[in-house]
């Protein structure tokens, strides 16, 4: 058996925690942060919960099953939160919904989705729905909208500014931390008619594929109460999923974006860089180039996703406030017809085998892709150990300098998967600018070579697993290779659900795999993770990949694909 | 009198030179590459210079007055020479012109061209007139051209990678570098039809505003012999001025571009970064992200930039090859009307005072400007000591690695403005990755300065001077401030031409200068050197800037502006 301690080397580990200091100082503002938000956490809009929580954790509750067995909302409530953003966006601007009335079902959906998943960090529903009120005036008087997104409830990771509001991104030593305005992207979402009222949770130092922090604590799955609902934006994942909200915002440097949107059980894309706004928020990356963060969207179904981008690019105009960010539309693209399609599939990227959980979705789609017409060639991956050394090292290349800095001014305690972290590459070692520059070099040439492969080939996209697993249990995701990958490429990249979920009757390692010779002893660690029964229920989502750039193009056959596999996520 | 050895600081600079190598090694390599140079130049293309070389240094010989007073070429000749490029691509593809006929009046012009200014590194005119013999056999057999460059003479700064041919970009250690593909964009520019035939110089280590190399020696300038070309596309700027090929292509990370199209009295754009793909050729840079490099065109009119740029992007789709180039079109955009533009003027940088023949050609252009309807407001300098200091940091923050790799692999002797420039920043110190995303961090600050500034001052363009000076003498070129703000700012900006030329009994400092207290050594250094006497006829040629990636709007502008002056190069 591998432990996770085995892969840790980093001396220096102890140099960030200061155990008096935060018990003294960081404690109870932590405390106060808690009970601010347990107060803003309206009691009218709440449900008694089945049983105690740690009990639903422990039996793998599925809230998302309850809150339909249970009709824990109105006929209404469920209508409107079961509707996708286009389509309320398109009633409220025709007059046939107000934004009020949208807005009271999703804040109290949000409310337990909070309930059960714990997604939250910041509720302001009060705001929010004077917010609404102030967007029905406005169109009653005016006859028409502020902007495409009017009165959609938008869900906000917390990390980006928000004016006026506590934003600390996952480390205690911003608990203090207001800033007096609101970052590019939520005042260009807000200005197109977006109705915020809560902040959604994220790791301590963003870099988990998970949700652990000193603040909030865990978040957790909304189809399994005992799994994670991935990081590092766990909160957006948990309330999409759970239709809390009716779009979401999360970041993505590792696999952010991705994780979340699998495991949790919804939609989401990693935009190339530069298409969003990465102005104005907490983050440890400040001036690194070398492996881009990047901004992008949640939903539940595709078509929101491209309501997302499309508004927030071709109206939102970022280059307006932010010089890095491209002045580039967002291109109409149809969906594709199937039989024009070529798709690679990635069926292990080499460095850890999917379980079986994730192999039988990837067969699965394979298997009606091929029906509906698409032409299906297999993907033998290039060079993912390069790339996967490559990108850790350029995670921590400053030798965790700014991580350093953000945690060690509160002391707080390091939360297993943070260890695991600033361990990728070579962990604290500060590399050269030479350094970093071959870093940068290998990247180029990985871009160039999946860039030719899919060109000299005729390949539109390539299709691949998230992760190794489905859902993982909570601090217990150590892969990143499957995601970071995308990363290291900067290539678009759609998280969509199978619609299967993880059956532990079914999802058993075959006979032969008992011969299974590991590869290295992360694969070792994270398949014998994979234990059948500890992942019941949990969505088995995808990941599908374009060139860089082509950010359209991946979400038109995001939306071709789902609409064959048939996996509608507003359909309970 | 302050020395520009007493910038020197750099310790080590002994350790890039080893004469005995050199001299056993290398220096017969160079003078085979210079008798091959020589033997491909045609006797039958060369005229008799009127005096020795050296004496036409010595006088500040005018050789592009010479060309026309002397009738060096005929009517026929002349008329094709002096026609833009544009007409000459849309008159072969009318069927009026041959590639062949035009072909054999501008290689015969380059080579005038490079007898006097010393432009080129590689001649190839053989190649050149069998691919106009192509060229021409294909319009004749399809009745078609392969694209919107068919049969358009072009140079190339040597640096980029050519097939099986010697690409050094200025290092002797690279004199036996034989790549067997040509660059991303030379390939390019093939496929849509250029002709090539010519290929120019560039400094040692491409880090001068100058020409010095070990290998050809200096460029002159086709205006002034005694002056420098600029550069580091030196060879670019004269060969492109003085009318030897109708459209060229440079490269600029500091100036380069801007340089020799300012001094050798032509037109020329530094577009935004990844608009043109830099895939393929020889440089200290790779991995380097911080400032970025481009490649981009000359011409002698700026309906010429805009046919290269167009043509480049929009049919050449550098995308597809490159996965770091923008799929971002070549928008349409029409000269604007004068009265709707508002520029803003930076007589002075704040780091060095401009030299009397350069605050003149602003002067001129600003009343030209108003007079025509422009709304003309004062820039006042944002940031740029801060700017420069950061940009010159951002150059060596490898500890000039890889310059020491190139130049020590060959021991050659440093020439004057390596040594300055290996000093620039702090010369040899290896910059950590903590050090370098602080210097990104400044450099992103400063993009959102003047990007807001612009916004929201409604301010169209920044005009500004492109050096201190206008051309000055080889290796007398020390301050790069006024190219490199737009370098670190990464915003396309457009070098044209006053119409004016220094004139020694004008362009004498004011008498209220005498009592000027110099802001900086730099200052002094580079205002001692300006004696108004050595000058004669550099030309005036002037900066327009605008906002990161809006290289159309810039463009169109400078149709106005260049118009409005009624500066046409092709008029002699």
């Amino acid at each position: 058996m591998v432990a996770y301690t085995d892969f840790l080397t980093t001396d220096s580990l102890s140099q960030y925690e200061d155990s008096d200091k935060y018990t003294k100082e960081w404690v109870p503002l932590i405390e106060k942060y808690r009970s601010d938000l347990a107060a803003a956490t309206p009691e009218e809009l709440k449900v008694k919960l089945p049983k105690d929580f740690d009990a639903l954790v422990e039996e793998q509750f599925n809230p998302l099953e309850y809150l339909y067995s249970e009709k824990l909302l109105t006929p209404e409530e469920f209508a409107l939160t079961d509707s996708s953003a286009s389509s309320l966006a398109s009633r409220i601007a025709a007059g046939e919904l107000t934004a009020v009335q949208v807005f009271k079902a999703f804040s109290k959906r949000a409310v337990i989705a909070h309930q059960f998943t714990n997604c939250a960090m910041d509720f302001f529903i009060d705001e929010g729905l004077k917010r609404a009120e102030y967007l029905d005036e406005y169109f009653k008087k005016n006859g028409k909208t502020v902007g495409p997104l009017h009165g959609v409830p938008v869900s906000l990771k917390e990390h980006m500014n928000y004016k006026n509001r506590i934003t600390h991104g996952g480390y205690v030593s911003l608990l203090k931390n207001v800033p007096k305005t609101s970052s590019a992207t939520v005042q260009i979402l807000e200005d197109l008619g977006a109705v915020y009222y809560i902040r959604t949770t994220q790791p301590q130092t963003l870099m988990h594929l998970d949700s652990a922090n000193n603040i909030s604590g865990l978040t957790r799955n909304p189809y399994n109460m005992s799994l994670s609902s991935g990081g590092s934006s766990s909160g957006e994942g948990a309330v999409v999923a759970f239709g809390g909200s009716a779009l979401g915002v999360g970041s993505d440097i590792g696999g952010s974006i991705r994780g979340p949107a699998a495991f949790s059980g919804c939609i989401g894309l990693r935009p190339t860089s530069k298409r969003v706004s990465l102005n104005g928020g907490v983050s440890s990356g400040a001036g690194q180039e070398s492996v881009p963060a990047v901004i992008g969207p949640f939903a539940r179904t595709v078509e929101d996703i491209d309501l997302w981008m499309k508004s927030y690019v071709n109206e939102g105009k970022p280059w307006l406030v932010d010089p890095n960010s491209l002045p580039m539309p967002w291109r109409p693209v149809e969906a594709p017809d199937a039989k024009s399609l070529t798709i690679a599939v990635m069926y292990d990227d080499g460095n850890v085998r999917p379980s079986p959980a994730v192999t039988r979705g990837l067969n699965f789609t394979v298997e009606k892709l091929k029906s509906a017409g698409v032409n299906v060639v297999e993907f033998k991956p290039i060079r993912t150990k390069e790339a996967y050394e490559t990108v850790h090292k350029m995670y921590n290349c400053d030798g965790n300098y700014m991580q350093r800095k953000l945690l060690a001014a509160s002391g707080e305690p390091l939360v297993k998967l943070t260890k695991w972290s600033l361990n990728y590459g070579n962990g604290e070692k500060n590399y050269t600018v030479k350094e970093n520059r071959e870093l940068n070099v290998i990247r180029d040439s990985l871009k160039q070579d999946y860039n030719d492969f899919l060109l000299q080939n005729k390949i539109d996209f390539i299709l691949s697993p998230t992760y190794n697993n489905a859902a993982p249990r909570s601090e217990e995701v150590f892969n990143w290779s499957y995601t970071s990958l995308f990363n290291i490429l900067d290539f678009p990249t759609l998280v969509f659900q199978t619609g299967l979920k993880q059956d532990p009757k079914i999802d058993v390692w075959p006979a032969e795999a008992a011969n299974y010779t590991y590869r290295s002893e992360l694969e070792k660690l994270e398949n014998e993770n994979y234990i059948p029964e500890n992942f019941i229920n949990a969505p088995i989502g995808l990941q599908l990949s374009g060139r860089r750039y082509f950010d359209e193009e991946v979400v038109a056959a995001g939306k071709t694909i789902v609409q064959i596999l048939g996996a509608d996520l507003l359909k309970h």
